[in-house]
């Protein structure tokens, strides 16, 4: 099944927004089966979206649109379609209805006249609900090629594929029936993790990300329970022999979510004291809904000043052995312990670039230290390439790895009686 | 002048990184004056790339791809390029030695065999030197119409864009013989800031991204400085009586490069103490080089015992007040102030969702307190909308906007001699 897809608007062409509706499309599309070829960014201007929809429709099976959907002239893509496909827009009294009754519930207000057009739907077409946002969506098939058109707001976009489209493609265009299982793996090569599921002999697919890595296993909907438990315990039992971080989903979730998930599970309290991450670690783990359920907060020392003053690291480490340094870390982790009264603590120190720093260590060098408050702790040095916001972020991502090594070292101990 | 970028590379297509090499060159261009109709994203397959550049050659004049000129065999730009145009791609042995070199030089090895290819260039082509990795780019020209080649790491891409092709492009292909100068404004909408601007009767344009408005001045190379000397009058004089906070510059700067500057100006060290944005804040003043130079820490309390116990905030205020209040967020800045002695603070609490707190106050509801160190303070109260992500940058935009206001407040009272 070859894909395009098409994003809309002249904010993404003028350069004013970053789409990042066609990678999260891309990336949920390729999971279950979705071959992406080509992704097509047009501005709004009818003559070049007819343009774009011609080359995808001689080039794909499957086109998705976003953006255009809404009540404004410059709002192209139900005419454009319309005249594309030779199918007629028809205003439907439900939805109109349901728009009208969203903008009383949500914004205490009549729904402006322009909105009308918001509820137009093509006739025969299949039509897709926004339960966030007020334009609905849309699916019109056409001698074997299948169009669908997704409003451009992200949050729009998202809650409508994720509770619709993902499902329809699955069942009615691919007609799979197949369901996808997840395992995430950290500081592991793709190459190493491929070897060992490999030998599962089964369907699966590897993406890699930066020093995370997600395997995708595609199981038949009547196997799925017991395909899922064979591999989880062949690869339980793997994995846990090597120095890895890994987690099993039924969907794919982002860290911060796997670390809450870790952390609330065990019932620990998190610090940190972050040097050149600058708070990255700290507004990484917050991204995520409910983190406040066990991260109680952080400092941030980013002057050799405040790593003195409010974390009280003593002067004399500075002063031999840098702020930039296993010796410096390790002070900030078990100080961070102390004043939120936290059970664990991560604290990192390095030289983000691109200028070094008194220590004249160099750029990319990482000092990472987890620590539980009964004074156990792991801690790594490290090396980090790329630009600045590469190694602020890399810098972050182990740190996570580091901590919930930690603690499956730790709750194994306690397991086992050590 | 009708441009066309392509982004190449299945990792786009698969959705396993973002392109934001089609974002940076679509805001660099569309301010020299060239109009991106189109961006197509395409995986490394030469049938696929060789019907984008058909589609971008018969409806553009300037295309400019990305991407696909590594050293490895699914690098196809070159072999479609070459096909596409006719054009003769010949060893250079000058870029041959320079590409060993940089091998020698950054990595302290041979440079591989397999890198030859990347010596290979169009005959009669125009070379664009790589100053950060080992790639060439080019620009060939036929029938009016150009193609231009980059590599697709963002760092390469960007350094040979903004040190040459930008000049390239305004000089030869456009034949401009003007430039640019920046107005950056924060908390005015971009209608208001029109109004005033459009009294001048200038060439400009605007953009407009969240909070934020660029505005953009064309000025002919030898009216240059005269016409900007008229412009920063003019509006300074303008703006100072309105309540916004505006930077000028000759460069599209971003605002945690403004903030640095601005701070360091004045001597002013700053540090911060944040709840809802848990770290967003520190993380985006510090994702600029040197932000170490004015900023010295702040702490995340992103608990109410942190709030308590590390920020030394009256239990009875929270008791009183909540957590999210003005009250708690003023006791925040006075006691960043002390922990970290710097001249200035910004506190942050509010409700970030999708759930509220114990306060019961609408989600997006924000308190931002920026304070100097004799006391004097602002404070806002907002009502932000938007998902979490949104809320949490908007805020940490508002913080800074205050901050300046009123760095900018004090040094016009000690002026004034008040």
């Amino acid at each position: 099944m070859r894909c395009s897809i098409i994003t809309i608007g002249t904010e993404i062409t003028k350069g004013f927004i970053l789409d990042s509706n066609s990678n999260f499309l891309s990336k949920q599309l390729g999971i279950i089966g979705v071959d992406v070829r080509f992704i097509l960014s047009v501005g709004d201007n009818k003559k070049e979206i007819l343009d774009v929809l011609k080359f995808a429709y001689e080039n794909t099976d499957l086109i998705i649109t976003t953006g255009g959907l809404g009540p404004t002239a410059d709002d192209l893509t139900r005419d454009c379609v319309s005249e594309f496909f030779g199918v007629e827009f028809v205003l439907s009294e439900s939805i109109l209805e349901s728009i009208k009754q969203k903008f009383r519930k949500y914004t205490n207000m009549e729904m402006p006249e322009i909105n009308v057009r918001q509820a137009y739907v093509p006739k025969g077409g299949i039509i897709i609900e926004n339960s966030v946002g007020s334009a609905p969506g849309y699916i019109i098939r056409k001698e074997n090629k299948t169009l669908v058109s997704l409003p451009g707001v992200p949050q729009e976009m998202k809650t409508m594929f994720n509770d619709f489209l993902k499902g329809y493609i699955s069942d009615h265009i691919l007609k799979r029936d197949k369901r996808e299982f997840f395992l995430k793996v950290l500081g592991m090569p793709e190459s190493k993790l491929d070897e060992i599921i490999s030998q599962l002999g089964m369907e699966y697919n590897t993406i890699a990300d930066y020093g995370v890595v997600d395997a995708i296993f595609y199981f038949r909907n009547d196997e799925f329970d017991e395909a899922k438990s064979k591999v989880k315990s062949f690869l339980t039992d793997k994995l846990s022999d090597s120095d890895v971080v890994f987690f099993f989903s039924d969907d794919l979730e982002d860290i911060p979510s796997f670390v809450k998930k870790e952390f609330l599970s065990k019932g620990i309290k998190l610090s940190t004291a972050e040097s050149m991450t600058g708070g990255y670690l700290s507004q990484m783990l917050t991204s995520v809904p409910g983190a406040t359920e066990y991260f109680l907060g952080g400092v941030v020392s980013y002057s050799d000043a405040s790593k003195i003053s409010v974390l009280k690291v003593k002067e004399e480490t500075i002063k031999n052995y840098f702020a930039t340094s296993l010796e410096t870390t390790i002070e900030m982790a078990k100080n961070s312990l102390e004043i939120f009264q936290s059970d664990m603590s991560i604290a990192i120190t390095g030289i983000a670039g691109p200028g070094t720093d008194s220590s004249k260590k160099e750029i990319g060098t990482v000092y990472i230290v987890a620590m539980m408050k009964n004074g156990k702790y792991l801690s790594k040095e490290l090396k980090l390439f790329g630009n600045r916001e590469k190694i602020r972020s890399s810098a972050s991502l182990k740190a996570v790895e580091l901590a919930i090594k930690l603690i499956r070292l730790e709750s194994k101990n306690e397991n086992s009686g050590v």
